[in-house]
């Protein structure tokens, strides 16, 4: 079988019951895959599979009842060619150990692919999600899933445009070929490094827009947020070695902006509540949702430093959420940095990740 | 005197009345500069000089009594070292003109300097506004003020960052040292050219924009659009002698960005408005504002098929705008176009305008 063929009757497991794998389930089955969608917590799985409903992580969309939702995760990957991953990043490990151990090395094999659409790094690594994978489940290959994309739109029909990424193009076809769908473009790309840092970095910069919100500085001030925001995320992600153009792309700027601007985005409004002085342990205790860009800033913050890269709003919000500093002196500290040249100018890297 | 040398008794005329020229105005005599504004109808500028407000382009905003306003251009020229252009890129010409008029050749030189914050192409001629500005007034410098920076924002004193352009870099650290303020953020740019470009295309993809938000179609496909309509204002302008690196920027995709989501995006409105099913006579002349993008669509449509450049965007705006094309036939024309890699590489220029 050719690896980027793509057959109708392969069977498909979203691991992870949040918002975004479950739009990714409904998604597959929409196409007339044969999927299953599996979640952690038996109780909460029943509930999904009685109401029809995700209701704390997706509340509103139905969920078609021919859809398989189930707690038993041996069951669904037995047949699955695909393994959607859709878990938080603090969970990414344990849930890959979890498929480690159900499937036998006979099993996992490169007939299989996974396709991951958590974004984040693994704090005390500060491993990206497919680093990640790829150490816990070393024989099967891993394509990352990333771009603008609210659960809560796809989910609803509405366009979106993603980026599948692996450094084997063939994979990323064959994911690209699973995803695509009218109003699901997927696009490959094959700097995953680049894909993954934009994905988790972009989140941080989030809290920094949301806070900018929360003091009621509009517009202009946002955008120059997001501009200088990607400035700062490329400048880490090429020191890694990590491509420009990736940055400028729907995984880097696009995502970014969707995550900024929208009032869907967890970490935009952790950042909003926090300006407006809420206290960061009462704002994560209100929502069951999981705001990665917290434990990112963290994770970012501490990669700046080990790689001696200037991440100055990376930087700022690291200091409120961790070192309690005021979100109004924050931005003020950021705002008053000596005006200069604005560009820096990024060079494309050559394959060997020189610059050319 | 030396050029970069502010000084601040320097006398400052803004020719123009509309919201943006109302709040450099402001800006400016708040930092205590001897400042004029005028406007081009005695009748209007009467009513704001004795309302103190500019009712109909920067309503709810207090304008100072110490704030000079007046319709006598030569007056207000006469002792003027700085001369901020900030009209309709349609009256550029014929204001250019007026100017000329009333500064007879000893009084037109080198110690003066335009500061032009109008964004547009001359229709007839698709020119950029310092190509007109500099037919007109060849004597005169002239500096490009652009990024992101809604006038209702930054009257109200929120911060906004923005970018001043020259490719002599001592006319630009003049103007940015007469503008800079602790909320008013300037940095300086070489790349005229590029700045131009992109102050004047991101109002046709904030058509799409507004358009995409009129179908309900979400952040998601609006985060999309930003992205891949920053790529083709790139390519279009890269391929007139731009520097790439400027379409990374506050003049380029965070100006873009800010048009795009803003509820003050006049342009993203006209987008949203026709996607509702109006005809654009009704909402043209529902305004007395200016929709630059409704002229830039066409000429950027002209400048695309000159220079051979792919624009998919600009051309869905073109037809929905001239040849009643259904809005949400040219949102799946652009979404259903085939899935291909995302990435496109743009090469630095080097200093002579070829590609490095």
């Amino acid at each position: 079988m050719k690896k980027a063929e793509f057959l109708s009757g392969d069977a498909v497991v979203v691991v992870g019951d949040g918002g975004w794998g479950t739009t990714l389930a409904m998604l597959l089955h929409e196409k007339g895959m044969d999927v299953t969608l599996w979640g952690a917590f038996p109780e909460y799985v029943k509930i999904v599979q009685e109401c029809r409903e995700n209701v704390k992580f997706l509340p509103g969309v139905q969920i078609p009842k021919s859809l398989r939702i189930t707690a038993d995760l041996g069951e669904a990957l037995r047949s699955s060619r695909f393994i959607i991953t859709a878990v938080p990043s603090h969970y990414m490990r344990s849930v890959c150990m979890k498929i480690r151990d159900l499937l036998p090395p006979p099993a996992m094999s490169e007939s299989r692919l996974i396709i991951n659409g958590a974004k984040g790094l693994e704090m005390e690594t500060l491993m990206r999600m497919s680093e990640v994978i790829h150490g816990a489940l070393p024989g099967i290959p891993a394509v990352v899933l990333s771009g603008p994309s609210h659960a809560e739109e796809v989910a609803r029909g509405n366009p979106a445009t993603v980026v599948v990424a692996s450094d084997v193009e063939e994979h990323a076809i064959l994911a690209q070929n699973l995803l695509m769908a009218e109003r699901f473009r997927v696009y490959t790309n094959t700097d995953v490094l680049g894909v993954e840092i934009a994905g988790a970095l972009k989140n941080v910069i989030a809290i920094a827009a949301g806070a900018s919100d929360g003091l009621g500085f509009g517009d202009n001030a946002k955008a120059a947020l997001i501009t200088r925001g990607i400035v700062e995320i490329t400048r880490l992600g090429v020191k890694l070695g990590a491509q420009p153009s990736t940055f400028s792309g729907l995984a880097g700027i696009g995502d970014l902006i969707a995550t900024c601007v929208s009032n869907y985005g967890r970490n935009r409004r952790v950042g909003e509540l926090i300006a407006q002085g809420k206290r960061l342990e009462d704002v994560l205790a209100g929502t069951e949702m999981v705001a990665e860009g917290v434990r990112t800033a963290k994770a970012a913050y501490e990669l700046a430093k080990r790689h001696n890269v200037e991440m100055p709003l990376t930087e700022q919000v690291y200091l409120i959420l961790y070192r309690g500093k005021e979100p109004e002196k924050a931005v003020r500290d950021l705002m008053l940095r000596s005006a200069k040249p604005e560009i820096e100018q990024f060079e494309p890297r050559d394959e060997c990740g020189g610059n050319t």
